[in-house]
């Protein structure tokens, strides 16, 4: 499988991964502590830290990351992206765990922010975490060209919103106990997962100028790609693992009658399309012509194999 | 009262002001119309669009327009600064409403949007709306110069965000109940309701370049009284006026036993705070030391009279 892109010599294993991985899981993980909260009222703050820190396998960043090397962006810009995107991940699914909405009491083991917090303070901590993302990547000290700083706004406000993912989870939302065909499922997911995660992607070409159009183009293809993979792969985990593992209540999506990968593919056929999706992307990654994507390679197979 | 400011040839009577605000209210309306909700999944798009367009007085937005106005700022710019504005202030509404929050079933003389749309597409409403703004700042067409975008972005996600309206909003819930004293209350409601308004009118400078530090300083300072004085006002108008007046719950702070001006400071306290704030605006736009400021001046004056 995945005969497309790099030589077997530039092929990282997961003991290099692990370590390109390591200190900027450790710089994303410093510099959210940094910026989160700090300055909020104190139970906002609370709140705010709480749903961003200590948990979280930190995807989106690390994407963000490993696209601005590849293009070898600007370092401060690129860690207050991957901040950012992680920033509106981290306020959707508070917003997603209310109690209107999916009322889950558990996330990453530990009890949701509604129910820590209180609905009020968790709806407001959301909506402060998004305000923030856009606050984080626009610094006025000059770190990052204001043409950069319009770039990620532009990329993150469209990833995040009506047409990305607040968007697909909209359609999620009045889908529930429809008979959706795949295209329909797959339009959903490439909005409520898709549009973010590649659209970290995105943002870390972003933090440098004067890339080629054919690449920024192969990249976003790659994105696109990598985030339905990772949906159905979440949908296969969802069947297959259990809450301990997941971090959260296994089993829902199924109980709550919504469609799924698994639901519309079988076991086996969801992992067959998770296999086509990372050749997909795999196959992006190539006809970029970038070097440096030896990060996104591994970061693409991470992803699918999580489940193996 | 209000010795500070404009000759009295250049002060605006209600005709003139109505006047400059007819246009630019048309314009806001019909760019609003244009952006918001258009391309989003339809129920999403229709929750966001009820909660945007046909209601509210558009404070915002006029005060982005006048402020650009006082510096010749990118017309552009200031349309979508304009809009952003207002999409922040309707989201917070949106989100302020729901149960878990004021509960609130009456919002301009209709229902609230989790009572049309319920909570769920209200609350992804409002998180789109949020995503919107920052949207519509950051355009792809070359109309807006990317320093201008970047500064928009900035102050919009400072004025929406912890230490501004989100974090005035998780201070006031904190606070039901309680006997704040004034520098409390003050503090709350600078957040809460001025750190919005005040940045309405700092987006209106970030249209133009090369406004001076002392201009940007003293207009800043307007903002910030004008937004105290605006909640003051509310605060007497929540007392003396009827909820098909307000077009919405009259009564509602006091029954909630929130503090309030006019539980703190009396109704002519409150009144004699509301004239004070407006002369402290008014005198900051003569420290301007800028000539266009008509519109500001006649801006803030309906805003403290609204009540007479």
């Amino acid at each position: 499988m995945n005969s497309a892109t790099l030589a077997p010599a530039l092929r990282w294993n997961s003991a290099r991964l692990t370590k390109w991985m390591t200190p900027h899981l450790q710089a994303v993980e410093a510099a959210l502590s940094r910026w989160v909260g700090v300055e909020a009222p104190v139970l906002l703050g609370d709140a705010m830290r709480y749903a961003v820190l200590d948990g979280g396998k930190r995807l989106r960043p690390l994407l963000v990351l490993a696209a601005s090397e590849a293009v070898h962006g600007n370092a401060e810009a690129a860690l207050r992206a991957a901040c950012a995107a992680e920033l509106i991940h981290a306020y959707s699914l508070v917003h997603d765990d209310l109690p209107c909405m999916d009322n889950d009491v558990l996330r990453r083991g530990k009890p949701t922010v509604h129910v820590k917090f209180g609905e009020a303070d968790a709806l407001l901590a959301g909506d402060a975490l998004q305000a923030l993302a856009f606050e984080l990547l626009t610094p006025d000290d000059g770190s990052v060209p204001p043409a950069t700083q319009a770039r990620l706004c532009r990329l993150l406000a469209r990833a995040a919103g009506s047409e990305g993912m607040a968007g697909g989870q909209a359609i999620d939302l009045a889908s529930v106990g429809l008979a959706l065909d795949e295209a329909s499922l797959r339009h959903m997911h490439r909005l409520k997962t898709g549009a973010l995660l590649q659209g970290s992607v995105e943002m870390g070409l972003a933090c440098a100028s004067g890339v080629e159009a054919a690449a920024t183009a192969a990249l976003s293809d790659y994105g696109a790609a990598l985030g339905l993979a990772f949906q159905v792969v979440d949908d296969i985990l969802d069947v297959t693992a259990d809450s301990a593992t997941l971090g959260k209540t296994a089993g829902k999506d199924a109980a709550s009658d919504k469609p799924t990968y698994v639901s519309l593919l079988g076991l086996a056929g969801a992992r067959a399309e998770a296999d086509r999706l990372l050749d997909e992307a795999l196959s992006a990654l190539e006809r970029s012509a970038l070097a440096d994507v030896a990060a996104l390679h591994a970061l693409a197979r991470m992803v699918v194999e999580r489940d193996r």
